[in-house]
């Protein structure tokens, strides 16, 4: 394989994806593998690395994720929030391993003595989404286990908020009296569209809804899809009340960056409230992204003109 | 053993208490076991009556609780709400076994075509209460795995809302990344106080605030019985907000029924809501109330005068 310059590894806490770029950018090829990151002692995580790249050129290689956190290979501190999305490329924190340089990409934490959060990973998509909009104001809202809503204003990160709204769905759809009422599903369906729209237009809590699912299929036998995709609805819908009451607007540019899955449910949620978002798929934008990073920080040598 | 004509049961999920009383409605004897609910078919439901109340005199027995689920001991149909509450000693369900008459008492259920809910074992704690308070009107909060509140005008029911509170905080404090940050403790201390206030006079929501715990354990590496302190003020604060986003007014008449371990916590969070509650222990309601019941419904006779 000619003209490789970079490998590429989106590291997070469950799996990692690594890639071969070339000096334009474009993948050379594509892996996945098991992440490590809480369980990992540095051996392993350079057995790990050396199995995910095996055969491929020794040339720089650069992560982004949890593979930087504390319990990750090797720890990048946090960039402080609010800054500009240009400061990752000078926070970088790079070793050597195996006569081959290794950089990982920082998170970046919120903390003003009052709130306090953190984000790994999602920076680098930021960024990638950053470099094609670059003096972008509005909310990016990121679905996943944690969701995390982006505050920016001409393209600075002002200030950003954590939703554990999947890890949620997960706990109470496994582990309380909701598991005997739901059942798996793919996407949103016209109960789920239903379901926001009423909730949109109602002013009662979300909390009262949840053992409501319970109740009825107690009291109404109905089938667990309908509860499933009821109880996507109520926890969705919690998280963008919670993003209102927090301060971000959806009345300006909202921007989903996920998977199509889940972004699809939140799309749907979001129109029930009047919003019109954008979609972008958030793993298309990390190569770019981690590209972009390693010829700003001079790791490797752009395309000759 | 004299004068014994009744045995009551209180007869939950997990376990169950079982009481022989006088003709007075006193407590001559008390006995706990486990419940069976959802595992034990008939004829194990039978054994384990027999087991709890061996050498017990062959009087009626009188039960409340999920064993008159529909994976009980026999099932009760719930009474619909708005009721009185008087209508539980007319909708007991009766049933002959070895020669002696067993009792269960029915459930509440709310069903208006919009709001769905169940309750089993707590209408016979609101018998007890309205026992000594006939003319009620107010707001009773009844905490616990699924807290219960219900809405009281001139002692009848009119509606009533559970929240799944203790059940999240095991959910979350069990099967989410918070399980990395809290501890076990046994009561509220004053960071449960500072932050049941702080969350009283602030804006945000508290979604936003759960993930902070742990964004702050990783930040600060601050200790896990306070982050278990603000854990509980969350939710409880969590379940104070939704009660009133749902219609139940705290600025007037507002009792806690549950045991002095909750009810503290729950008394604390509605004081930062400038709410002062009377507090009642909730299992010492039910013997009076079964007493109370059987009396009622002529399934025993009263204390000669």
């Amino acid at each position: 394989m000619s003209n490789c310059i970079l490998i590429a590894l989106d590291w997070g806490t469950t799996n990692v994806r690594a890639a071969l770029l070339d000096s334009n950018g474009n993948v050379l090829d594509e892996r996945r593998g098991e992440s490590g990151v809480g369980q990992f002692n540095r051996q392993q995580f350079e057995d790990n690395f050396d199995h995910l790249t095996k055969d491929w050129p020794n040339v720089p290689a650069i992560a982004a994720g949890m593979v930087g956190s504390r319990q990750g290979w090797m720890e990048a501190q946090y960039l402080p929030v609010p800054c500009d999305i240009d400061l990752l490329s000078n926070s970088l924190v790079s070793f050597e391993y195996n006569t081959r340089q290794i950089t990982i990409v920082p998170g970046l934490k919120l903390d003003n003595g009052k709130r306090f959060d953190v984000m790994r990973g999602e920076e680098t998509q930021l960024a990638g989404f950053l470099a094609n909009q670059s003096g972008f104001t509005g909310t990016i809202i990121m679905p996943g286990t944690h969701s995390k809503w982006v505050r920016l204003v001409n393209g600075r990160i002002t200030s950003f908020q954590t939703y554990m709204t999947g890890e949620f769905f997960d706990a109470v759809s496994e582990h309380t009296i909701l598991r005997h009422s739901v059942s798996d599903h793919t996407g949103p369906d016209s109960l789920f569209a239903e379901k926001v729209n009423t909730l949109a237009s109602g002013s009662g809590s979300i909390e009262g809804e949840l053992f409501g699912l319970r109740a009825r299929h107690l009291l109404e036998e109905c089938d667990a899809g309908r509860l499933r995709q009821e109880l996507s609805a109520l926890l969705i819908m919690a998280e963008l009340r919670a993003g209102q009451l927090d301060g971000f607007e959806l009345n300006e540019n909202v921007v989903l960056v996920g998977t199509e899955t889940l972004t699809v449910f939140y799309e749907t949620a979001l129109e029930a409230l009047g919003c019109n978002p954008q979609k972008f798929k958030g793993t298309a934008l990390v190569w770019p992204a981690l590209f972009d990073l390693a010829l700003k920080a001079k790791l490797i040598e752009g395309p000759s003109a």
